[in-house]
């Protein structure tokens, strides 16, 4: 999708970071580093707008798909004092324990790691999965790297601690791990890290395919890289065969770091994720997490803890399957029939997101971006999902947010959109 | 209660670093900074006991104290499947503004900063402000200077960005400010950052006296340090005159970053607290925070807006405060009547703590602590809120956490703890 690219960690292109030199305060070096979230941002963005916007933007599920009432009544069951103060940092033990139950009975875990609870840790959310991660082996000026287009709140953490970020690019089968190899080969460098949403890749919709899992595996036990494997999306495939993930692959592997998150098939809102890490490294995570929030929200962790047990997770993971495979048939077939001949989309297997390429390069969809919202409808433009600022043809639209009939509509507007857009400039 | 002491940003005293080399990983530079919480790891210390425990140690608001049923109640209003999505990194503006209207209406905010919506940045939790202000403010050999002794999760945080840490002796007065001018003095470098607690101070209960106060604003200035002002407690006064805040004495200044957190006066497991500053410096908290966990939980945002705009914080508080004061005098006189002659116990007009000194400079808390958990009490020994591991005669009290009835029983377990341990050594 791009040719690699490597640059230092900083970009003007994305969300800029704000005029902070205004007060002349003796902020740390990393300050200008912090470039906040495009994605995130546009929570706020939309608050905005008074007028019905189709949101394709944030990777949420749909309202209508979480399990909001289940936690009203579970609410008056678990919200008893004791789950109102502080709990231990590695996430509280009945927690742990239905979580850990219900990997191990879904297969999300290798049978190797079944019955070790001491590779769990329960974070606030998936974000600060990858904090941690970057927090724990990334120094000022190592060398980390990502897809492109990548998940930029993962790379923006990276630039947090002072990444220098490598940009390699990502087609059907997931990231191109030569041109991964061929850089190394070249510079003498091998990334410190390796950023990677090998599934349902955000945005690209894209899958790793086995033998570049295998020959990714190889290249960070070749170099001893760590791998962030950033895997939101993988028990939610709705068509095709399933795929191992990087730490089923190579269990109990120290190098495979595995951020999970219920985020997308509880609740986002919730902000409760979990680390799959070696127990040294999840010692150490501990430590780091303990200056960071001291331990993940109590209530929430027992609100799942409860929904778990009373295994709510399968049949629910069933609902949204199903769901999104309509959802994902809906805009890939509403984009054929409004955009025909004009784009390139990529047809995922699971997961929230496509990946739409204008083959007009002078469409610029962050410029698009106005009129998208003032026709009510609402995605993330491509530089969004590059450091570098890459991809300005190209925008990323989540399925999983809106209904089939809203799909079609947020499209139309889509289309009068872009209409306007050409039209007008 | 000690000589300034400097030293670099490790310590083998404190909470050791995991055995982290066992694996070789390529850990970041900070690895062997994240020392981790004593404080916080006392929670699973204590999980692990079968037998009845009187909880001094964290600073934890009782279980009787939570208003978990007002929750309860609440979460059949406001668990709709709308706030459990992904919230705005800001966080909710139902709740900024609800807690700016208790902030204005209770005076806990100046005059001059009444209305100015953009200095509140919702966190998760007080530790998650902590995070943020030495996010921004420290480089890697930055010195920071803190009180001593300290609440430990602030400097080990500082530590995690490789600040190098100078402890300022406390007395009954708050932080000497004599002693950190002098240490500028003779070493011609003034602290980057000045943390401190300085009303109904963590772990010694005492607070910074107005002149001190005034010194410290007047240093900040001259020497364009930054004060991060964490304030858990100001409101939990229940004797004596209010002292101004240093926000208070001089607001709207860039230099104080304060640290508030709903932890303390309405329940720690919701994670929820604000940072109240510049709203340049607010700007660049939310790129961090983006970093970090993206937004507050979401839920937990709404619970608390309700119960704000319920008015239900100004009974609860005037509850707690009544509480307090009678939990504290129950352990001064408790304290008075079981160690005449042997300790020395500061005597707070708010907050949590206790601290206690005994004056027999052989007795070791840390090795007191298996007998004391053994007879049936925890609590925090003093060389855990050092980084230097000072105060190996002192230990921290929290009364908040239990009845007069159960504070009686605690200090009688103590006494016999303390004669157990002389008379077995």
């Amino acid at each position: 999708m791009s040719t690699t690219s490597m640059h230092p960690a900083t970009s003007s292109s994305q969300n800029p970071s704000p005029s902070s030199q205004n007060l002349s305060l003796p902020y740390a070096s990393r300050h200008d580093k912090l470039i906040g979230s495009v994605i995130d941002a546009s929570t706020t963005l939309l608050a905005a707008y008074d007028h019905d916007i189709v949101k394709f933007g944030m990777g949420a599920p749909a309202p209508d798909m979480l399990p909001a009432k289940d936690f009203a009544r579970i609410a008056g069951e678990v919200f008893s004092p004791e789950n109102f103060t502080y709990g231990e940092t590695k996430g509280e033990p009945i927690l742990i324990e239905a979580l850990h139950d219900y990997l191990a009975s879904s297969g999300q875990i290798p049978p190797e790691q079944q019955g070790n609870r001491d590779r769990l840790l329960i974070t606030s959310g998936g974000m600060q999965g990858l904090d941690l991660g970057f927090k724990l082996f990334v120094s000022p000026g190592d060398l980390v790297a990502c897809e492109s287009p990548t998940y930029t709140n993962g790379s923006a953490t990276a630039m947090s601690y002072e990444a220098e970020i490598l940009e390699i690019p990502v087609d059907e089968d997931g990231m191109q791990v030569d041109a991964l190899e061929e850089h190394t080969a070249r510079t003498g460098r091998a990334p410190k890290v390796i950023y990677t949403v090998p599934t349902f890749q955000n945005p690209a919709g894209v899958t790793m395919s086995l033998p570049r899992r295998e020959q990714l595996l190889a290249f960070a036990h070749r170099h001893r890289s760590v791998i962030i494997e950033d895997n939101p999306y993988g028990m939610l495939r709705f068509s095709g065969e399933s795929l191992p993930a990087l730490s089923d692959l190579s269990p109990n592997d120290p190098l495979i770091f595995g951020v999970r998150t219920f985020s997308k098939f509880v609740a986002p809102g919730l902000r409760v994720g979990w680390i799959d890490v070696d127990p040294e490294i999840r010692e150490l995570a501990v430590n780091a997490k303990q200056t960071m929030d001291s331990c993940a929200a109590v209530p929430n962790q027992h609100l799942i803890a409860r929904w778990l047990a009373e295994g709510g997770a399968d049949s629910h993971v069933e609902v949204l399957r199903q769901a999104y495979r309509e959802r994902k048939v809906a805009m890939s077939e509403g984009l054929q029939r409004l955009f025909p001949g004009e784009i390139r989309a990529t047809d995922p297997d699971g997961g929230f997101f496509l990946w739409v390429t204008f083959d007009d390069e002078t469409i610029n969809t962050e410029e698009l971006m106005p009129t998208a919202l003032e026709e009510g409808v609402a995605y993330i433009p491509g530089p969004a999902f590059s450091p570098a600022g890459n991809f300005s043809n190209a925008l990323r639209l989540c399925f999983a947010s809106a209904t089939p009939d809203r799909i079609d509509d947020g499209l139309d507007r889509l289309r009068r959109a872009v209409d306007r857009y050409r039209s007008e400039r």
